[in-house]
């Protein structure tokens, strides 16, 4: 790997906005890493039990492109907003456990597992963060104050949570909380899936006006984050409506996501070998004359193994059934299974055995720790 | 005076709930009295510019009663909630200075000439009260577990500020601090205005639900914090709407209660005796017929005069007019007024010069401190 410095600015930018759904900000990103800063980023994880792929190597694939380009990156263990968000029953001796436990043994195999450096990656635990912090509170009014209730209701619709006047209060304590956690870490980069997009517009609609903690560069001058949301992957399950009406397309997708509370639709971080194979085995993987654009299984092969092995897609194949065949590219791949010459069962293989290797370290890793995994398994 | 300890629980509970708008759970207060408890009142207070006599005297005049039944008072000077309304431009320094000078000495002088004890009132400071105050935060967010959104914003619009989506979200982290002040306060008498009892009302639904700062008594019950509203002083103005329609009454008594921000409407601890002279003189007080009922002059002569002067008022008018009459209860002065033979002017210097004298002591205490009073109109 080059190190940072080797490489040009735009070879930076490259490698943090790569494989992105959307970046925002994009243009502030050059003029940034002229100045010479360090950039730095954060995401914040819910602690909300076993990982599943979409954190474990989606979340963890662009912290390693951004440790790649120099920026020093960040977990916010957010234990706070997983009780605010009653997961794990709003247990926070529970939450504490599995986030300074699994969590971030899960996410540092993880990140190692796709290339990163697990060492210089550091976590925040939100109540450590939180404690003492009397600017933390200050800086949370600073930003209310700057906010319309109608944008908090309407960011926390967006969170997949029930909308209406009477949802409990303490959930529209999140986005803003959110929003200071990004100015309180000094976050040039905030990093989320594209459900989080709203708070993150807040953040830079507020960055302006903030008197407690405003974030600036280099010269003084106030600066809004940058705002990078990944691909949230589709679910494995078959959709409640199907065929999608294109028209709804985009509505669907954050409903269909990949989500642990559907275990079917998900692979986690934690399944055997054999989970990995039976769930990708009877995963909906719909005819490429249904449209390409709704299928996980090329979803997970384009975000998994695309844009996590150079070397491509391996697939093993009986000689009758055309022999073993290596795919270069996402496009050839794309165009065999539409073709037909890639038949859904040896694409569904290919997909399996490629996460079961990638996987690999983080098993073994799991494996060496037989007593956190136990715990985790007594708390869920 | 007679030491609490020597007064029945009849007694007490009598000079607690006395010359109040409203008690809410007075039938638990013996109960509590019993258990031998000393119980501890807190009255939250916006430090937004010069004291005026609603909290100056009628605030005062409840804490007198209550020091008097054995309860231990306690004034939040409430710096933040100042900051989340916008008073004093929101300069928090400002508030800073205001509150821990002016009002301090403002409030115990004022208390001392109603007959309280200066020495024994706390004042704590809302900023050195959340300072390093983790637990406050953690019973925030329970306090708004356990309230709706569409709760806290009834709660906001009747705090007299603007209703609608378009209101900043600091508005809406009002009502939630006051009810963790209560508990964390381990208030069990909160104290107020009749403006405050929708956020006093959700201190007491969920009282039960509390997990991280209950209240609870003697024997570890949980207990709902027993909540007392003062009258609210009518201005002296005369109302927009005149005569009032009797349906709409209550609702206009809150729009016509003295206001710091019409200053006409109001007389201030500061006022000298010129200035209170001239402001009653000016005031509106509509003759019996047009009904008692909201007659400013009245209202501030019966919860000013008679509600602190055991010995009632004594008005001095020339032969002429009848010379000089004493009145022992505010009853035989309304009867007066009825028939006739009390003139509004008489009525009207007789208050003034009750007020005056009733306010003289604190305004020996403001003399006293010249350096102090020069900084407060600087800061204005």
């Amino acid at each position: 790997m080059v190190p940072a410095e080797q490489l040009s600015i735009p070879e930076r930018v490259a490698l943090i906005t790569r494989n992105l759904e959307e970046v925002i900000g994009a243009d502030e990103l050059p003029g940034l890493l002229e100045q010479g800063m360090t950039l730095q980023h954060y995401i914040g994880l819910e602690i909300s039990g076993r990982l599943h792929l979409g954190t474990g190597l989606m979340v963890m694939q662009k912290v390693r492109d951004l440790q790649q380009a120099g920026v020093k990156c960040r977990i916010l263990l957010a234990d706070w907003h997983t009780w605010l968000n009653d997961k794990l029953g709003g247990d926070r001796e529970k939450i504490r456990k599995i986030g300074m436990g699994y969590f971030q043994t899960g996410l540092r195999a993880s990140l190692a597992a796709v290339g990163g450096d697990p060492n210089s990656l550091e976590f925040i635990f939100g109540s450590d963060f939180y404690h003492h912090n009397d600017r933390y509170w200050e800086a949370f009014v600073d930003v209310c104050k700057n906010t319309t209730l109608n944008r908090i209701v309407r960011s926390v619709s967006i969170m997949g949570r029930s909308e209406g006047e009477s949802m409990d209060f303490a959930k529209l304590l999140y986005p803003p909380m959110q929003v200071v956690d990004v100015f309180m870490l000094n976050s040039h980069i905030a990093h989320g899936g594209m459900d989080q997009r709203k708070a993150h517009v807040i953040a830079r609609d507020v960055a302006n006006a903030l008197t407690i903690a405003p974030m600036r560069d280099s010269k003084g001058k106030v600066i809004k984050p940058i705002a990078i949301h990944g691909h949230l992957l589709l679910g494995l399950s078959k959709p409640t409506e199907w065929p999608v009406d294109p028209e709804r397309l985009r509505e669907l997708r954050t409903q269909m996501k990949m989500s642990k509370s559907k275990p079917a639709s998900a692979v986690f971080l934690n399944d055997t070998p054999d989970e990995i194979r039976k769930k990708i085995r009877k995963a909906f993987c719909p005819p490429a004359n249904e449209g390409m654009d709704f299928n996980p299984i090329l979803d997970w092969t384009e975000h998994l193994i695309f844009n996590n092995q150079p070397d491509g897609l391996f697939i093993e194949r009986k000689p009758e059934n055309g022999g073993n065949i290596h795919f270069k590219s996402m496009e050839s791949l794309k165009a065999a299974y539409a073709d037909g010459s890639l038949h859904v069962m040896d694409l569904k293989s290919g997909l399996a055995e490629g996460l079961i290797t990638l996987l690999a370290p983080v098993r073994k890793i799991f494996a060496e720790h037989a007593e956190m995994m136990a715990e985790l398994e007594a708390l869920l």
